[in-house]
């Protein structure tokens, strides 16, 4: 496994397999890894002939220094897990290479961004979408993957790869979660006892959001407010969204009247145990609720 | 020589000679080709083993439907052009590959683009930056021409290639300019008589206010006063802008002293005859006044 630090060092790499018509699959990372991660570079490894991760704690897509600096850290745990995983190779990304002194290109979508986390977090998916279209242009994929967890920011570098004509394909993959159903997140281990045992309230009362929706509810009002409800009694913590939206534009439905063909209805909240924020979500479609979204050739359970 | 349609076929005609390790040497253009752009073209077959031309009357970079739609626009000469310089594929643009509806992603360069062209057409170096991406993205150059007769957009355009680690060498050309001095540009045939008579006059008062800095003055201030009451005698038409700026930033130069050492001073303009836009720039450096750049191994003379 190759370990490098420049990004012009990873492209060179790149454009080798490239030539020799070999596939590469890629999974981008803030580093932090987990199982939702390994769950991504495993899907690459079945699917592609070389894999490349990167870790970089892109500062572009962060919105406050505090989360940034107690984002957690640990680099040779995180080569490690890659390296038992059967990675090719690793991009420790570096700060003058993607964001130096007076950096002023920036790459963005616009409607996708608008609500949910874009709301709350500006230039977050500024940040993201930069970040992304950089990695592309170094690590040059075939197939890059990304976790439903961040369902908006998957549909976002999707949106982003079609319409920027990038010769990459797009995989979505499943939220990975605790067997108390919480979503794994790096920012876990940042919880305290008591607001780690409160924490799998969230999925919950998705869960039970989306089977409302199942069993025929089609007002996004009451959706909304059977989840308050619910989330109020969950100690400690202080809401910044819920949601109820389309899983296709990610706005809101037409009279906010719930449609679950297609893409169905996307579920989702962000909430804030002291100073740590996570987000959890799900989709319900004709098919019933899921957390994770097969999307044909994009994606596996 | 090829001429396609599909941004996707024109993706396989590129990933072809990559693999085969042959060179690509890509010149955008809006249609309308003339002398300018067959400069670049012909720079571009010297340096590459295969040269691409895509022809695309860009509307995102349009702020007037008017202009967008008084563009000239003769499809079989341009190609007849291509065909006679020795390219190898000219890629026709399509509107639904490019700017679908519903498109949503964005490219954008901040500072450079703030002043002269940018300050004046809202929206105009998004389009460019945008649409730059995606034919990057398409034709996978190794090299990509410029011309320095849009000074503003290949500042940009090699900002964001660098920036966003795009693996592209910008090549900028100098300006290519009639006999009498009047810069090449589609635009120009719209002139009446009487206006393509009186245009050389901007040319002119560039050298002249370029002559002024070679010998000493430093104020921008003095220049720009010397251009404006010599622009003044041109008749009709109407300045849009008039800057004398630091070629190197596209900004003001601190407290307005003039440098000609580094990039030096870029003294632009813009003029619109009736509904003609005109613009020019030359470019004045310790090595005397130029309207074009030879920048080490980006350009030639």
């Amino acid at each position: 496994m190759k370990v490098l630090r420049r990004s012009s060092k990873a492209a060179i790499w790149s454009e080798a397999y490239r030539r020799s018509a070999l596939s590469i699959g890629f999974v981008p990372t803030l580093g932090g890894l987990h199982e939702g991660h390994l769950s991504l570079v495993r899907q690459a490894r079945l699917e592609c002939d070389r894999v490349a991760v990167s870790i970089y704690l892109n500062p572009s897509q962060f919105n406050s220094d505090e989360d940034l600096e107690s984002y957690p850290c640990d680099l040779d745990a995180d080569i490690e897990s890659c390296r038992a995983e059967g990675v090719d190779l690793v991009l420790l990304g570096q700060q003058e290479d993607f964001f130096p002194e007076n950096f002023q290109s920036w790459v963005l979508v616009e409607d996708l961004a608008r609500e949910l986390c874009g709301a709350g977090r500006p230039g977050h998916f500024r940040g993201v979408c930069t970040v992304v279209t950089q990695l592309f242009h170094v690590i040059r994929p075939h197939r890059a993957y990304f976790g439903l967890k961040d369902f908006q920011q998957a549909k976002i570098v999707k949106k982003l790869t079609e319409e920027l004509l990038f010769d990459v394909e797009i995989c979505l993959m499943p939220t990975i979660r605790s067997q108390d159903g919480l979503a794994l997140s790096s920012r876990n281990d940042r919880l305290t006892e008591t607001q780690r045992a409160a924490a799998p309230a969230l999925h919950e009362a998705l869960v039970e959001a989306g089977n409302l929706i199942s069993s025929g509810e089609t007002s996004a009002k009451a959706v909304k407010e059977f989840l308050l409800s619910r989330l109020a009694g969950v100690a400690g913590c202080e809401l910044e969204y819920v949601e109820v939206l389309s899983a296709a534009t990610l706005g809101e439905f037409p009279g906010q009247v719930l449609n679950t063909s297609g893409e169905g209805v996307l579920v989702a909240l962000a909430i804030i145990f002291e100073e740590v924020r996570l987000i959890d979500n799900i989709q319900v479609q004709d098919a019933g609720v899921s957390d994770q979204v097969e999307s044909g050739s994009e994606g596996g359970s």
